[in-house]
């Protein structure tokens, strides 16, 4: 067990700093103490403060168009506090690339207007509560060619809602940008916070639930893709519709990324978890033409580099060892959950759901690659990986395919080094992967794997020369990042596959 | 039965002229004449003179850089032999709304460089064949829930390119440009006309095998869809690989569209059904979303136009009656089918199959709902199919889903009109739809159905006012290509469905 799994300690990963986690939900005075700073401005509560709610803060604290006060919630909890207090203290908890990130959050500290909290006594001041809390899929174990069983779990959200409902003004805008089953907002989050609202003796007709998704992309444009880019949104009756559309004017360049407005929630909730599908499945669509191309001595990129060429081919994608990031997990399993469990079919998404099973396995099919070319056993072996995040070049490693291939090479008992020049601390694992490309190449090993396509990687002679001076071994590239004159100098001497290569 | 499937008659659907089908299938005479009027000309054979290699042959006639005899070649059959006659007597046999397919053809005939035959001698005299032959899939019989079945029968195309080989020169260029299984021109091309050469006592090494798909769209840019686009090729060996790019250079304008060579024909195989796998699975991706919208009271054409302003989504599809046209209903399956026959692989390729299985059941579905609707039984209603064409705007009837839905409600006992302005003449079923809407809009009908999206049914306010004026009916738009408020002002009289949009 380490330190920060510890119930009332929250360790920053950012500075290594230790928090103890207070023993009370009590933070009435430090809030206090925020508003005082501002009076008459309009008050909006971040719910969450992971890769999206914090950030959103961040971009709300320096709206366009108004000067709101902003305070971020999250949990006391290990995972979360340091956070908090870090927000606080002026250390952003959000390591990027972006420099923007930097210069809102410096703007922010000076107007003193982005305080962070976990007292939901914050609610009873917010004129609007925007949700960026997470809302999870549990996949069972990944046992081997069983991946296909998940579970949706709402009763986090929901309480995460009531909180709101239980402080909150009647008069409250509810913004909902969390990625949810499609009816969400308009089957629980609006009747769940009209209960918390009769119960405290308070009408519900001037409660306002609106739904927008983000399309946040961590790394060097994040603060670009809340502000700067197309929004959908909609809300559950007109005067939400309203309410939300005259926010998001004030904090998202609308003049140049106009708005999308749809008919109802269950539609924008809908079109967040296709988009995402959509994606999702173009990957798995590749994954058997990757084998196909294998088996036919093929070179899949020069493939789908060629189709690329026509506008309407541009997006399809390259195999690799697997998909990662928060969204096309599991976005396709809740919209299929919602289709069975809100609307009642009798009909899951059967394709959606498919191309998330198969691209869950596929860290199980290089592993098993891997194995099948080394007598079956894997055991002892000396393995490189380099990549640890899902991401190229950034250092994000939510869901990371590597983690199930880490995994099966740990049961396997090899003996695993990792590199990531992105990712200082691994949260998943635990795990501080060597920042050091040079460093982790003055070493043998069996094995070495491609996991992530960073730059780094691409075109890096210094890399290859260090590999040809490696004594002999396997080098598996599962992402397509050696070009064909790398692959033929390492062959000369190590032995070099390629996933959706062939050998030509 | 008609007239055109009378053994010895060829009609032409053009002109309505009927042909004669020789007895003899010797044209020595009319092939000289041709040769002697351009003497020291290259020689380019077209085999095929569908809707590629009618079109090719023009597009070589009309060469950039090189003046080329062109003899097009097709067999003597009631389908092909009236195309054969027409090209020499100065009426192209293919109707477009292309004006460079007019313009390409006087030129040819001013030129005289353009001639027909059924004689297989044509291919003693080619310089170049180009292979634009079909190479098609036999489904099984559309029975419901079965629509799975398929076989990939070779002997017409095995047979086809022996015809070459018994005739062709020793040094000739065969440059495949049909779709085939991928592995065909390495494994089946170049073997048969290997084995041709050797029986006829002439060495096979100077003979040059290559394969570079067409993507050729009929419409109004037919022929820029082949002059003025993206080529992928590549040779069976470095010889062939010289040769088709040298040919390609002269045809195709490779200045603003450069060539694209991959390292075998395998490849370039694998690109062109990978790229209508890709679309015929983007389809079918959305057939379940469709369904979900309508449960969900979504309006899935607002939704998918939302997702489209993401530059990365700018492809995804939207819902229709199915999916038709040459390509996505069979190219899926015959990269399956190769896999495991011409690769020995054990696993077909599972998701694109699928893909197309999911495609070919939409035009059942879009039945089974009207049926569902009707008390279980649409037996004698008056029913009107809006197009009859697979794609927007074109007279292209091949394989459109309209014909399994026309068939299933025949067999229920339909009365069925049917309205294109593109398709005169409905070759697969031998009708001959209405050309005029206000005419086929004059009469009372229990059920209209919008089956293909042509601009003529878009923003249409005389035909919505004519609907809007007969007697209370059902109206399924398949397509989406009803607005909402022609939907509101229809729904005022008439019971209004479309596919992919719930009641809102």
């Amino acid at each position: 067990m380490t330190t920060d799994t510890l119930k009332n300690i929250s360790k920053s990963p950012v500075t290594g700093k230790e928090y103890e986690i207070p023993s009370s939900p009590d933070d009435k005075k430090g809030i206090d103490a925020f508003m005082a700073l501002h009076p008459g401005k309009k008050v909006v509560v971040v719910q969450g403060l992971g890769f999206v709610g914090s950030v959103m803060g961040l971009v709300v604290a320096n709206a366009l168009t108004e000067e709101y006060a902003v305070i971020g919630i999250d949990l006391p909890t290990p995972q979360s506090y340091w956070k908090i207090r870090s927000i606080n203290e002026g250390i952003f908890p959000v390591i990027a690339s972006d420099p923007k990130i930097d210069e809102y959050y410096q703007n922010a500290l000076q107007k003193r207007n982005y305080y962070a909290t976990f007292d939901s006594h914050a609610y009873s001041k917010a004129d609007v509560v925007v949700v960026d809390i997470n809302l999870d899929v549990k996949k069972q174990s990944s046992e081997k060619n069983d991946l296909e069983g998940y579970s949706v779990d709402l009763t986090p959200f929901k309480k995460a809602i009531e909180a709101i409902g239980n402080n909150c003004k009647e008069d409250v805008l509810v913004l909902v940008e969390t990625t949810v089953p499609p009816g969400t907002s308009q089957k629980i989050v609006r009747p769940i916070l009209e209960e918390c609202l009769s119960k405290r003796g308070l009408p519900t007709d001037k409660l306002k639930v609106g739904h927008s998704y983000e399309r946040v992309m961590p790394g060097p444009k994040y603060i670009d893709s809340i502000q700067n880019f197309y929004r959908v949104f909609a809300g559950t009756d007109d005067k939400s519709t309203a309410a939300v559309e005259k926010f998001l004017r004030t904090v998202i360049r609308t003049d140049e990324y106009p708005l999308t407005r749809l008919g109802n929630t269950n539609a924008t909730e809908m079109a967040k978890v296709l988009e995402n599908s959509f994606r999702a499945m173009n990957i798995a669509f590749m994954v058997e033409w990757s084998r196909f191309a294998e088996e036919a001595g093929v070179d899949i990129y020069e493939v789908v580099n060629a189709i690329r060429m026509r506008p309407t081919h541009k997006n399809i994608m390259l195999p690799g060892l697997g998909v990662g990031g928060y969204c096309l997990t599991k976005d396709p399993l809740l919209a299929s959950w919602a289709r069975m469990n809100l609307f009642g079919s009798e009909e899951k998404l059967h394709q959606s759901e498919k191309g998330v099973h198969i691209n869950d396995k596929m860290p199980l099919y290089a592993f098993e690659y891997l194995q099948s070319q080394h007598k079956g056993s894997l055991e002892g072996k000396k393995v490189l990986l380099l990549g640890v995040s899902y991401l190229n070049d950034v250092g994000d490693t939510r869901y990371t395919p590597v983690e199930g291939f880490y995994d099966q090479l740990e049961i396997e008992g090899c003996e695993i080094t990792l590199h990531d020049p992105h990712v200082k601390y691994w949260e998943e694992k635990d795990l501080w992967p060597n920042h050091q490309l040079s460093e982790v190449l003055g070493q043998p090993y069996d094995i070495i794997v491609i996991t992530t396509g960073h730059k780094d990687y691409r075109n890096n002679t210094a890399m290859i020369e260090k590999i040809k001076q490696l004594p002999a071994c396997w080098v598996y590239d599962t992402i397509g990042v050696f070009s064909n004159d790398e692959i033929k100098s390492l062959s000369e001497k190590h032995t070099v596959k390629v996933i959706g290569r062939g050998d030509l």
